[in-house]
């Protein structure tokens, strides 16, 4: 199932944290805005901030950033009663290749965490992952974003381990069935019927850490509440082959310790 | 196999480029000096030459830094007949677990390239890959890297591709076969034999990238001659998820094009 390319031709597309919530409206018409940001050299996390100065500034300022490294001796933990995440079966959705992003449109999920509600706006994913746990990467994440009512944004994320067995989390083989149609950017395919009821069993059966942190893409806005499944969910080589050939790499350094100076502020001090 | 910790504990250590060459020689008592960078907040990549200015000024103002994003249709290729990749078998060699390096010591070995004969070090891994190649990154690399008699540094590497049916390449399995005992960064374990045959089989019947860049480790050196293996060699995922375990996350992040500003030049020039 392949569609016409309705989108403009993008070369340094990211689905940002943003895509798809109201501080990052999708077009009206389908099209999607094109972002000025990608993952190399002058378009790469180190000079985000110099691509825009006035929207960008706590990409190198922010002392929150996101990615961090998790320790998971020092970092919060939610109870699984206080996180409910609930996406509701669907026959399909639209998956498109944004280019350095590769983005499920579906908005009919919600997440309700302490006393916030918010509601799901896409889901997307990074390669290799952008979170580290005790130092340990993983070769893909994807990153479920939500947004309240007031504009907070939160992100559910799961980071996938390779499968020694052929075996992928159904959803994803569902949700990857027909890459093979968005090779090129800017074009979109449908899923299969995605079913979320295992991947939300994952989450709630498991630990899942919390932390306040920030968008991974530009403008890097701060604020982001952050939920993080402690166990990694599995990829098979196939799948994750075929992600990364399209996805080619997305992910931002990790970021210093929250709270801690952000790391772009330390090296420019460095030259003083 | 596991030997006895005769190496300080070390929390911090990666397998310089540099390492085992007369730059940075190793301690005759079999110690490995304590290197301070790492791949985390004030200890990782945006920070080397914080970390010692007068040694690590490259990291932060060199041009021609490594690894870089390998666009195949810009890049130069080595003939296969002006390289000359030779690395007798041996029935084991020392590998070590330098925290977060994974390092096999092994000098009989050489290399011969253009007119100049190099010696061979050591070859040690990353994870994820350091080059990308087409903006696409790789699970896993592998530097093998010589000096010659007026400490010139040469480095002959291979990207891994995960393999969907549990092949790996064989030296590598032979390499990985004790990884088990050197969880423990300051270990080492013996490998089983080594034969580079096939390595070099491969290395020889397919492209070779050639470009001057520098180390990836500080103190980022450069004049570095780089050869890098145009197609992939393979590794199944036990192997991959059990040298990630040990490696956690070693790979800096892709430098600007040769030639131009180094990022972090630009970085802090934003900040201006």
């Amino acid at each position: 199932m392949k569609f016409a390319t309705i989108l403009p031709f993008i070369s340094a597309v990211s689905a940002s944290c943003l895509h798809g919530t109201s501080l990052m409206p999708r077009a009206a018409d389908g099209t999607v805005d094109i972002n000025s940001f990608n993952y190399t050299g002058l378009g790469g996390p180190l000079n985000w901030y110099g691509l825009d100065k006035s929207a960008n500034s706590a990409c190198a300022s922010g002392k929150h950033q996101s990615p961090i490294n998790i320790e998971t001796d020092n970092i919060s933990y939610a109870s699984a009663s206080s996180v409910h995440f609930h996406v509701p079966k669907v026959d399909s959705a639209k998956f498109e290749n944004l280019g350095s992003g590769l983005e499920v449109v579906l908005t009919n999920g919600t997440l309700l965490a302490g006393n916030t509600s918010y509601t799901l706006a896409q889901f997307h994913f990074h390669t290799p992952s952008e979170h580290r746990i005790n130092e340990e990467h993983y070769p893909m994440e994807v990153h479920f974003v939500f947004e309240s009512a007031a504009s907070q944004i939160a992100v559910v994320g799961f980071v996938f381990e390779l499968s020694q067995f052929g075996y992928s989390t159904p959803l994803f083989d569902s949700v990857f069935a027909h890459l093979d149609d968005i090779a090129t950017p800017g074009t979109y395919t449908m899923t299969d019927a995605l079913d979320f009821s295992g991947l939300t069993q994952h989450l709630n059966s498991h630990g899942i850490y919390q932390y306040t942190g920030s968008l991974t893409t530009p403008p890097c806005s701060e604020n982001v509440a952050w939920f993080l499944s402690t166990e990694p969910i599995v990829v098979n080589v196939q799948s994750y082959n075929a992600v990364k050939h399209v996805l080619k790499f997305n992910a931002r350094y990790t970021q210093n310790s929250l709270g801690q100076a952000n790391l772009l502020e330390v090296a420019a001090s460095n030259f003083n």
